[in-house]
């Protein structure tokens, strides 16, 4: 069966897909272009770590390889990508434009066509991560978290319609914080300051594209929540990929936090 | 001349339109119930302070002061407010009820005019604080600068319109960063950690009552550019008050930024 190409930044998701796709007999190529190697040079049959300043170079391993299809997985310095790639002067050819991500990924996407290479929906050889509708570890959410969380959820498809961030802390009707490029996690300690008892609701992005930056909760993003004393999360049912369920259900059980899916209709 | 009540949060905007109604010929009765005093005390005619859990008090004295018009100056720290306000039961039946400012607002002006108080607007004794159109200040915008900004103001006002904050970061394309609950100094500051170069802009919440929450910038707001290293800020045009211009402009003179006044149909 022809090798898949796996592109992978910053967290855990490349390392869970890449053992997915082993599983399911195929070869596994990585090239990382953003954040720690982990367990990827063990889990893949081949890993090339390649800065993002070179990352021409990755899809030359990629075509070398032979590889048709590829997944991307994990998170990329958008700050950083953007002063390191080379060809940004031709992609972007105003200085200043948009680069708002959902504008960016359609660019990702014709780019690696052009080159020959099908991007997958990241779901696909881990249907199993992706998050159902109602409670999905932890305690069953209190009427002033479902309400807060309501409110978070309406202003957080907006804020992901304006094409800023994908996550919104609210608490008691008061929009505490909302990501732009700090990223989720760096968003939810910052509440840290206003208190405890932030929701926090993740969405996709609107019209999203499952091969490109479907949201990602994990440990981690508990360990945040921790930090902040936010008492619930919930995220956006049927598009968000939940990372390491066992550690992820344990950790919720064990701080009482409420992480719920959220019906896209339930907003 | 009848009394005017000068109600009082953080900031300067109250000490110098406790000045200019004085300098109308008015009595002045400043009820404090955020922030610290600087000269409030030697500028007013009677000086109150009053913490926000006994608002009411406050308005007790308005109105033993016969004061049937006033003007609210400075921005409260609403997590404290919702928390200290014993009327807020009353206020918002729903424990998590939706709280963001353009719903607050309302409900304020309300309250006040039920206890037989008019609310002037802001500008009201200083309309040469409204910010007109063009350059106000430093050097002009160069071409990128021009561009951002202009992501930044679309961007802004689609977040006013979300309730969500009145200010926005862009450098290079990418939304660095959005004010919440945090205000748009700490929204400024947090910009560091993305390197130099953002540019702010900052705007009215949508259909925006003059005589409540209009933009103000000041010193302190080019302070925060400064440790920010954010080179450009654009407010709006007609509904943003400048404090202090003298000392403002120097200091963008002297940071080698620029400011502008957008107009609200240049976005």
């Amino acid at each position: 069966m022809p090798t898949v190409g796996l592109v992978a930044g910053e967290g855990g998701l490349a390392e869970v897909l890449a053992e997915r796709i082993r599983a399911a007999g195929r070869r596994v190529v990585c090239v990382q272009v953003h954040g720690d190697p982990g367990r990827l040079p063990e889990v893949c049959d081949r890993y090339v770590h390649v800065p993002l300043d070179q990352a021409l170079r990755g899809l030359q391993v990629l075509q070398e390889e032979g590889v048709r299809e590829l997944v991307l997985a994990g998170k990329v310095d958008k700050l950083r990508a953007l002063g390191a790639l080379p060809g940004a002067a031709g992609l972007w050819p105003e200085r200043a434009r948009d680069r708002r991500d959902p504008e960016l990924w359609p660019l990702v996407a014709r780019l690696l066509e052009q080159a020959g290479l099908r991007v997958l929906p990241q779901p696909t050889f881990a249907p199993d991560l992706v998050a159902g509708a109602g409670l999905l570890a932890g305690r069953e959410l209190d009427p002033r978290e479902g309400e807060d969380l309501g409110l978070a959820f309406r202003v957080a498809r907006q804020v992901a319609a304006a094409g800023i961030g994908q996550a919104v802390a609210v608490r008691h009707g008061v929009v505490l914080a909302v990501e732009a490029v700090e990223g989720t996690d760096a968003m939810i300690r910052r509440c840290r300051e206003f208190g405890p008892g932030a929701v926090v609701a993740k969405v996709a992005w609107p019209g999203a594209d499952p091969r490109f930056d479907l949201p990602v909760v994990g440990p981690q993003t508990l360990e945040a929540m921790r930090w902040a004393g936010a008492t619930a999360l919930g995220v956006e049912a049927g598009s968000t990929l939940v990372l390491d369920r066992p550690a992820f259900e344990a950790a919720a059980a064990e701080l009482g936090v409420s992480v719920v899916g959220w019906a896209p209709e339930g907003g």
